[in-house]
């Protein structure tokens, strides 16, 4: 399991993914499923995938060696694309062809899962960041101002704060809270989905990242956790008792 | 779609429904999905239902003709059956039979989802009420005081603001609060989840059921949803903003 959210407001992009990665609840470990690729400066290109971590790596792995897009010769790559939308198609080539690999593999043996589901972000040479949802066939959509954040994994749990919450004008470090309620939600209800969480913030104008690793230890996290907690039992009690009629009243 | 939350406290059992049922979203209706069997004062058992709408038919039609359990001849009904226990027994049976009934007629047709969950809750002659979950297969599992809820269908959405805030001990006007949050957060994620709301109460001691449905223009309803989105966004202001490292700074 996984729950990975990207959140695209007027004052810059942050994308967070837990890092709990399990095969059966009895073999569960810690994996980055938060990439970053680039330069400080230059280039911040940002992946987080849902899915099989087998055809994952495969991806990564083509996106490293170079991607040939289709009617070209020469490979291209993710640090050298001209622009976050090019970045989207390597991707997504390259998610046709880790598919095609791991399908070659398993071939007909049943209940194995390559699917893939990608959040791609960032930002090139100071210009606004975007983001993007890549669909496990390759096919992509960018995220916009009406619903400014993209979700995949396991994203119920923390899509109601969200569409509550969250618009194109929250400042950058109110989104930030957003998201990690969305998460703190999750994990409440799914142990599929745990800490450290990584987190990552672009600024328009920069394409300079910060990279944050949340730890089982963080004592802000825990604050908004239970802040959060706190808050929502005052909002219940504050709302009045229902007047709907009562069994023999 | 559907959501369906069944909570069992101390104080009592509240049991709600969503009523939109779709196939495919440019054909929506209103459809009770709780369903209430027996007579005020001696016997009130609800049967919530999320999955396929002509398995549910088929299955409250056995019902209502009556079941013959296995290695008996004379058919049971919830109308008489001594416990609430035997009426789980009775409803699961009744699972199997309409699931036989539908697949003989569907066969091999692919995509054709006949697949129901239950949640069956009530009193029996003025006993504590007792709730269970019906899996598609006719098996059953009783809500016990640890988590002190159950729900189907569309579950997720609805789940955070339960595991934050139900516990057994919570009183049942506040149960019915924390109920209807659920409801609301779902269909404000959901769109397949809507109103009208059917909600039923049972208290100990009485075998006696309050319903009521709750339709888009209850005041209390809304003004429930508006106080809640508006003491989250208070909730958020409150947190004090993360002092993770940003970018160039």
């Amino acid at each position: 399991m996984t729950y990975c959210v990207g959140l695209l407001v007027k004052e810059g992009l942050v994308m967070m993914a837990d890092t709990r990665t399990n095969a059966g609840i009895d073999n569960i470990s810690t994996y980055r499923k938060l990439r970053v690729f680039g330069e400080d400066g230059k280039r911040i290109v940002s992946i987080a995938s849902a899915g099989s971590l087998s055809t994952t790596q495969a991806l990564i792995n083509r996106l490293k060696e170079g991607v040939v897009m289709p009617g070209k010769e020469e490979p291209e790559y993710v640090e050298t694309a001209p622009t976050m939308f090019r970045v989207a198609q390597i991707v997504g080539e390259a998610m046709v062809g880790a598919k095609k690999d791991i399908e070659a593999l398993v071939q007909e043996q049943e209940g194995v899962e390559i699917g893939v589901t990608l959040l791609v972000g960032g930002s090139i040479d100071g210009r606004a960041p975007r983001l993007f949802l890549i669909y496990g066939e390759g096919n992509f959509i960018e995220c916009g101002m009406d619903t400014p954040y993209f979700q995949i994994g396991e994203l119920k749990y923390g899509k109601p704060v969200l569409d509550r919450m969250l618009t194109y004008r929250t400042p950058l470090t109110k989104a930030m809270k957003i998201g990690l309620v969305s998460m703190n939600s999750t994990m409440r209800s799914n142990l599929g989905v745990g800490l450290p969480i990584d987190m990552l913030v672009v600024k328009p104008g920069q394409s300079t990242a910060a990279l944050t690793r949340i730890e089982e230890s963080d004592p802000y996290y825990h604050d908004l956790g239970d802040r959060w907690a706190k808050a929502l039992m005052e909002a219940l009690e504050n709302i009045p008792d229902p007047t709907y009629p009562l069994p023999g009243a």
